[in-house]
């Protein structure tokens, strides 16, 4: 088996945009092990997407190539980028999906995917998670390098999402929900070293 | 990885009848490379299997396998076909669901699925997806010829479905929608180029 | 490809968790065959669970390993648990959902997952699926002898389901509805064999 590639995405499960990518990878490359992370983030919610990729990279093995992708400004002159780490790669619009990333990790390299070589022939202006992001995480899984896929971006003029990380002082905690899970968890961007743990309720991450 | 084997049903991901197809396959073919490409056709929609399959099947490698269910007629004397093209094969009831394969692919062959060998013992009159759909798709993959599944068939006589096509005219177009996507995109049956693009709004294509 | 690992839960396709199981059991076993049973389950209903797996397993290749987890008990002191029959491996918590295994097969031996080497390091109280399970069941695949993964347990000591199974008298029959699916079928835990068939309508088990 090839280099696993992880699929986070608002593409659902009702329509045929993920089986698609998932053509397109499987002709580019034969052996690479495709997995689901999460497909469901709720339409263009940014912050969803962010929380899924923060909350999951962790668990895969090393050279596991993210294809991220809830991209509202598909078609405009946003970027399309992919990220090297010491450990990881990531291949996302750059519109603040990475923040984690960004934020947590040594960044290697960061690329502007501008070399249409690694992209499909017939680009459309809505569905860039098939006719760009999906072949080049393919080529990735390939061992195509980086340096490859387009020029050099400063990591510096990375999208960064505003609020993303909850604020503190001495007095009061400021942070929002991320995502509510299908137990009916609602999880916030608080880390839970910042809460007293004396005053947490038992129930607090329990089931409801 | 072996062969591709790509599924499109109206079997959802609510229960367990795509993972048992899946167990029926890995039975057969242990190396055969399973992906899903739309298991939540709308119940019994032959159309929106259709354009499922007619949207997504070229971005698949040569030689995939395309396990098409939506089966309405199930347990009826309905036949049960393979198809294999010049790159593809496509395993589903005769009842429409192949429509744009047989408009737009040259046929080598067609086989009616009369060769009960090929099937699991105990068939079912409700379950031919894991009784015999799952299992040719499974021995296509390990190579085995039409000619071993059943007699071969006049592909005349293979089912097409009436209105899959949309009609033109010099005053009007008539179409069907074939698809609600995730997004809320309509997406309809009338060709891109058949609409006078200087008419057509920027924002059509985009989600809304 | 290595063993197969068929995943049964209720954890959805709305969230990452079981991504992230695949995240880990990919860092134990490079080589695991990942299918999807059913993520659906309904939350904490561990007799439609008990019932996705019965009607399921049967159809898997020998030494599949069935990561089980509908787990209301989770954090508490129920057991985590690994089962060997003849042919499959079953990995769960001990909470009934195994109760058709334990009734219809013949089980070589049964082990309390203690042995927390085979565990991920920093444990929750709410994500055994990720922490204990999912690494579990890829150890296994891996061929790692139930022995290694803590002491043996009596088989008489596993938790069954009570109503699991229907009852029937010279008059009466009593069962329970176990899972309605996506077409609307009710299934209930009555065997077929046990209702006349002449006095069956011909569409009780068509699609509604």
């Amino acid at each position: 088996m090839g280099r696993t590639i992880g699929i986070i995405s608002d593409f659902g499960n009702t329509d045929n945009y993920v089986g698609i990518m998932k053509g397109v990878i499987r002709n580019i490359s034969p052996f690479a092990d495709i997995i689901d992370i999460n497909n469901n983030i709720e339409n263009c919610n940014i912050i969803s997407g962010a929380y899924s990729l923060e909350s999951s990279y962790r668990y895969f093995p090393n050279n596991t190539i993210f294809l991220c992708i809830v991209d509202p400004g598909v078609g405009s002159s946003r970027r399309a980028i992919a990220i090297e780490t010491e450990s990881h790669y990531f291949v996302a619009p750059d519109n603040g999906l990475l923040t984690a990333i960004i934020k947590n990790e040594k960044i290697k390299r960061a690329a502007n995917l501008s070399n249409s070589s690694y992209h499909l022939i017939n680009k459309s202006a809505t569905f860039h998670g098939r006719d760009i992001f999906a072949p080049v995480a393919a080529h990735i899984s390939m061992r195509i390098e980086l340096d490859e896929l387009g020029e050099r971006v400063d990591v510096n003029s990375l999208i960064l999402l505003p609020d993303y990380v909850a604020l503190k002082d001495d007095y009061s905690i400021e942070g929002s929900v991320v995502h509510k899970d299908k137990f009916g968890n609602i999880i916030s961007n608080i880390p839970t070293d910042w809460i007293d743990k004396k005053k947490r309720s038992k129930d607090l991450s329990c089931r409801i």
